[in-house]
């Protein structure tokens, strides 16, 4: 499902820290060996290529892009190179620091990764920022979305197949109940949507859709201008079907007037090793246009390119 | 610091599984045998005979153990066979079940492990349960209870050595704020309890009292039988100093009428590999009595040379 390609015969560590030192050097920078080189190479190998680099040239590889780089080029790049765990910490961290109620990154990421690859990400952002994810989401966010954002970010949730088709139908109910109500910020709502596997949770919502006719993502657009209404359908699309809700995504960050760069930089970096194939599909299948096609005609030079190679043409 | 004595050269782990095979034969069981090899073996070692134990005899030497022991005495080589993470997640998940007011084990186990023994914990008990600690604390415990609970279990505190001096004094002054104001399931209280690092709430609570001229656990003793303020009590003792919380427990269940043997077991089998010296002599500083003298004095048969031989008389 990930749309990385690396090639079948790559160089060695050595020779590609060597192409990437002589990017730097002389008159000006060389992208494009820059980008055939990190833009083809899985996390292992980039990992790999930071730790070489540093003990040969006594400069972090990341320090060494973002003196060469710029702008919206940069950003990818150095996104791209982090290991996942730590690029989610880094992303984490923005988010929490800059947060509006419309901002979506820390229920993506809570909600979309593994159980594992979140706690990674938890155990890098200590590494990282000297604090725990937890402490800086419940001190800098407030009201309904704390409520809402602290236990997703802290949930540990069980991944296994089991489904309790009975616990379902309960809970599908109770959804029911507060959401006629529009107590949307319910305790029970709550509790629901950060304890429960997802496997659980596909039931419970398809128990919903069964047993009272509409989509629970539908019963939740009652107003669709509310960023916490917004925020409680973008967590369930998340949790179940992640493709939907990173085409929408990308699909909103093209259509905008001027292109939401830094959405259209985000999903690439963390779904490229994940499923860009699948979301690749999903949009196409959405915007009858193909999602290389749609960022080639929205975005120009060196960060283009990288675009298109990581998400594979 | 902890108390268990594993001599320097013990038997290798076939002698160790035959002899305790033994034990369990013929007429009656030979209670002193199985004592004298579990309670003077480390988890690694334990780990090793029960593994070893049930390829050689293909039983699970806990279901052995269960069919030949009972009452007490069954339960304290039960949880202390167990490694500690499932032994956790066994105590956890009981915990849950039965869970009334006054219940501490959620709580003390949340706030007495470190990060990593939490998480591990959590993994032992999706492996066993097949769901997870979250969603059966959200889903069983209710009202201010769930609301400070879910977060102790959720979260993943930063364990660095850094301390933020400012950060302090103001949290400080917020607990201080809703305890005078009686607010004891204020969000904020539940917000800094259960997300900031240890080190740090340890950092706050000093200042609480240079500040405020008490203790904060004497100003949560308003009302002392009321049992959500005496959870905050031992949240803020088992996050700091958690010696003084468990010599409480011991003590209570020793001068209980008629002895509390669940508790006086969960402390030893939990703390004998951890802390147990620690809190013997916080015992003898409290009560001007050796621990194994007040276990002597007030439990009997295997059940006693068991606690006795684990706390290293």
């Amino acid at each position: 499902m990930a749309s990385l390609i690396v090639p079948d015969s790559i160089p060695s560590v050595a020779e590609d820290i060597e192409q990437l030192h002589k990017a730097f050097s002389g008159w000006g920078t060389n992208e494009d060996l820059i980008i055939s080189i990190l833009a083809h190479r899985n996390a292992e190998q980039r990992k790999h290529i930071r730790q070489a680099y540093a003990e040969t040239y006594g400069e972090d590889l990341l320090h060494s892009l973002e003196k060469e780089l710029s702008s919206d080029f940069e950003r990818i790049v150095l996104l791209w190179t982090l290991e996942p765990a730590e690029r989610d910490a880094v992303l984490l961290n923005e988010s929490t620091k800059r947060w509006t109620s419309s901002s979506q990154v820390i229920l993506e990421i809570a909600c979309t990764r593994s159980s594992h690859a979140l706690l990674s990400a938890k155990q890098a952002y200590h590494a990282r920022f000297k604090k725990s994810l937890e402490e800086d989401v419940a001190s800098l966010i407030t009201g309904d979305f704390r409520k809402l954002l602290v236990p997703l970010v802290s949930t540990y949730r069980y991944e296994g197949p089991e489904v309790n088709t009975t616990l379902a139908k309960r809970e599908a109910k109770i959804l029911h109940e507060h959401i006629s109500a529009k107590e949307y910020n319910h305790d029970e709502i709550i509790r629901i949507l950060t304890t429960r596997s997802k496997t659980q949770l596909f039931a419970t919502f398809n128990q919903y859709n069964n047993e009272f006719g509409n989509a629970i993502t539908k019963d939740l657009k009652a107003d669709a201008d509310d960023d916490f209404l917004k925020t409680l359908r973008s967590v369930i699309k998340c949790l179940v079907t992640p493709e939907k809700y990173f085409e929408k995504v990308l699909r909103s960050a093209i259509n905008k007037t001027g292109t939401d760069e830094w959405a259209l930089t985000r999903v690439v970096a963390t779904r490229v090793e994940v499923d860009m194939n699948v979301i690749k599909e999903e949009y196409y299948r959405r915007n009858t246009v193909q999602l290389d096609h749609a960022i080639k005609g929205d975005t120009s030079g060196d960060y283009e390119e990288m675009l298109v190679a990581l998400i594979g043409a």
